[in-house]
């Protein structure tokens, strides 16, 4: 019996790549598709790749129409799932694509996001210390952010055995999917094909109380994290690397050992082999994660460097694994696990 | 019970994306993969995305690594499909990706590829008139090259129903990857990256007599081939932009008709509602393939825009395609339809 | 004694370029800047690469900001020059960027421009038989538009020599850069990277008549004229692939020598050696030219392509060459001649 | 009177920057161009945006073609200027593009290069303190590394002003012209484009120890530097990401306060106003420095990143910088200083 999956937010970049992943889930049917600015239009307009719901129409994002499914995705704006999520029954699986049920801390929220916070839902990054057990049977889950998806893979083993100083530097680039769907101007192809820049410098991204969250989680001590995300010119794919002082007695080979245990039984996070570094377009369109770790003694410092695709693994791919934990389903389903190189 | 495929040529793009449209293929397990130059070395070396293949080694090209296979794909050098396709046995399916028994001429095989006609086989485009039918069953089939599919599917309804006249002008752009891996100075990235440029100008393009056969057998006549293959800057993709004069009573209405009806139960051949053109980003890495026509009234011609993926629709998923009709499985069975975009 | 220039629409691509080569050329001084919806900002933070000007302050596109200049650049939408033109003095020299002067026939600016015909100026391709005695001296110039400048280079040559039949087909590539600044979804850097699409197919796209202006006075009687733009993941270059029936007689050495003789004195166009082939590239961010042509005999066409940077010898270097030749300048003056590649 | 100029390795990325550089430079005229491998060939079937060069003839690069000239840009392969410039009089300016020249500690350049110490010569960064007393009226300068540029850059004046702790980290992204021109599978436009990864991963970077030099130059004391280095899709420029941690008593005030006097007489680096970003694209072709710090309060950090073109200030925009102070002649002459943008 198919698991009935409505969609509000169709027709965003994360969406779009959502439903792209929903049309190949053996166990998934796709119900309500609904949009704010877009209801009324095709799908085909806003989402030319996904033939097959071409003719689908957006209908508005009402209580009625998500209603009678067994799972509704929200991928709205910031702020607006918990009024969604109000109204779906408690047994419904309520998965937030959004940032609004991520953070533990209503100070951070509201600092960062400057509204009132609506609550912690389980976190849905299952490769986490206690991950797995958080999701199983919940009838909610707050996506983790892309950037935190790629942070936190990197560095919570070596925060988890305590070989880190707990003061992470990460600096990451980002396709500009990640920027979403609404024209910009610093945003247009003109601009950014050719050109990398920064932004969100100095600790002020979104994104940093959430790494800060998983990482002390992991490390069980305060951990702050300087952040520095930039714009690279590429549709998708988040390359982070992340560093921190190396603790005493650290080497190399226990490095890797730490590595190698914690990602031995991940389906999607492959530690690559020693020589190897990842790149974003081995993950692209996949749920695969590509994590490499150095021992720079020199500067006395961890190396760990992670790739993912942000609209994947990073967003869509991470919601349909959760779902599938969630539900009861094997963690896999439906997800590919291979970019499409080159 | 399972296909059991070998791949020659293993380590080139076709090979690659050919192996990662297999392994999600429910029905393909995956046996021998060899390489020339790369024979000894590992799979995660060389396709760092096929991550579940990543300890395979490549063995060589001999018929003793490719015996005891139910499939073998040959995606090796021009010229060198015949020698090896020999010694399997008439009972093993052999599906060559290169262009050795794509022509039906011989003179024409040996003035644009300067080797001696080793025969010709079905033709793996399907959806060309009577293209079914001469693969189902068959136990040789040769894959089209990639303008040839982009360009046939584009033109051949127009010709097929006399809509044109049998001089057809076509200007393709195609991604890096159909040049191969290969390195060359004019590939690097340094050299595509924010240029486009064109090559194999004024009738020279090997894949030229093969439009000039695909659309003479849909017109019923001989058909002249203007043909401009551009490098564009990106991966993946070909955009193939063809046009050909009107004859006399065409009109937009009978055009369009006449497309409907040849794509209309097609599974992978997608002709776009009105006002909608094909994008490559809509097919990466799947294998479908969109569609527009228009007719200009003003200069009296139709022109014909089709976009495909030139390593999945243009090559290895032509491949998988044409093996499900050979073996007698559905036909798109483990075949992505959804392209990755954005 | 400097030449004295004001841009109204200094905040587009196309403002921006024509400021980048004024600041480097010797006889300039950049008077008043000004724009619409951007009057009172900085250029800094809507030019960020213009770092002399940075402080320099938009005004409002007023009679009062534009006079006291010998020069006014108009950068404007389509339709709103002729307005600014006519209370500039008979003395000042006007060059609109815009089309609204290009076009001889009113009855083509009405359909495809929809506003009514303003008038037509001399126009500023001196490189067209006649052209440069057009604009010496002249205090109003219409520069072309970009793919005309690429278009009508590479074929004028044939057609002038009667080496063509009067139906040319013309498929282009472009840099997003053509298409604007102003944010659209379409041009958003998710969507254009890795993707070739085509617009204004079938006879629609404005350009249109202009080229057929341009062909047909070089050949003496009417050239029809089917043209495909397509949009390129690159930020700036036009490719232009044009081909046409070689009309009886026509070799590849003729043809050759034809282009030669064209382009012998001419300091921007460079027809290539044979076997070598335009890449825009080449030209980014120069006023040069590449132009190469072959003679398909099996197809009995002309294949003529060029290369041409679409914001600088297709927009703002054709402009300044202009503005060189009517104020009895150097014609080069200020003007890069080789692009920035790779 | 001219100052005679020959380049030896003038087939490569560098090599032909210098010569496009050279080309618009009013006091230059070029003499003798040299290749290894190349020697024989046309510059034009090398560098084919080198149009005012097409038919000059690379010679070998032998101390008979070298003569003759005031200055000699030596753009070769690492370890093979030592030999070249030993040949060369004490009264001819010899500028190395190469690395053999840059270190001081000649235990770093073995560790790091692998090959004997060929001696150390004044360094091409005048920005530096005492950077320009340096090379004035020098008849040897060893051109900085690309990297090296972006980061010391960014980071002397906090360490001259001892604002930052010894402990740098960091993370630049690269243009894949930076790799140099010699065909590599990874280097192939199908492998760069749409991805980002890293390389020379935990402290193997030849660059580093040459940043350790300059940075501990300014600071007084030794400083240590984690630097990784990673290929973005980009033909062009380095954005430099680098952080430390702040020192007692740092205030953003303060911070901007020493970047604006380290900056202030500069003619190619500009510090941008608050709230605007370097961008890569804004610097392109150009041999401007885009620099921006902020102060991480709650990460304790100052992160300072800076934008260059790799090949314009980053090699030969930065020779030319230096041949300009080495001779006597204004600073800025002949070099660019607006990117070409978009």
């Amino acid at each position: 019996m198919a698991v009935r999956a409505a969609v509000a937010g169709a027709s965003g970049y994360a969406g779009g790549e959502l439903l792209r992943l929903l049309l190949a889930h053996p166990e998934v049917e796709i119900g309500a598709l609904t949009g704010n600015s877009n209801a009324g239009q095709r799908l085909g307009a806003l989402q030319p790749h996904l033939l097959p719901l071409a003719d689908r129409v957006l209908g508005p994002t009402t209580p009625e129409a998500l209603a009678g499914h067994d799972v509704v995705f929200l991928a709205l704006p910031h702020g607006r799932s918990a009024a969604v999520a109000e109204q779906l029954g408690p047994d419904v699986l309520v998965i937030d694509m959004g940032a609004d049920f991520r953070l533990r801390d209503a100070a951070d929220w509201e600092r960062f996001y400057g509204s009132p916070h609506a609550g912690t839902w389980p976190y849905g990054l299952p490769e986490l210390p206690g991950g797995r057990a958080a999701l199983e049977g919940s009838k909610r889950v707050a996506v983790p952010g892309c950037y935190p998806t790629a942070v936190s893979l990197a560095l919570f083993p070596a925060y988890a055995a305590g070989l880190a100083e707990p003061e992470a530097v990460i600096v990451a680039a980002s396709g500009t999917s990640g920027a979403g769907r609404t024209p910009k101007p610093h945003l247009l192809g003109s601009e950014v094909m050719g050109s990398m820049s920064p932004y969100g410098v100095g600790g002020v991204h979104r994104h940093t109380p959430e790494m800060i969250q998983n990482l002390s989680a992991a490390a069980g001590e305060r951990v702050s994290v300087s952040f520095t995300p930039t714009l690279a010119p590429m549709s998708r794919g988040i390359l982070a690397t992340c560093s921190a002082k190396a603790r005493g007695g650290v080497t190399a080979a226990s490095l890797r050992e730490t590595y190698e245990k914690a990602f031995a039984d991940e389906p999607f996070v492959h530690l690559l082999p020693e020589g190897q570094w990842p790149a974003t377009a081995s993950v692209h369109g996949s749920n695969a994660v590509q994590v490499q770790v150095a021992h720079d003694e020199a500067a006395g410092r961890i190396i760990a460097i992670s790739a993912i695709d942000n609209l994947a693994k990073g967003t869509a791919g991470g919601a349909v694994q959760s779902m599938n934990i969630a539900l009861g389903l094997p963690e896999e389903l439906g997800l590919p696990t291979i970019g499409v190189a080159p």
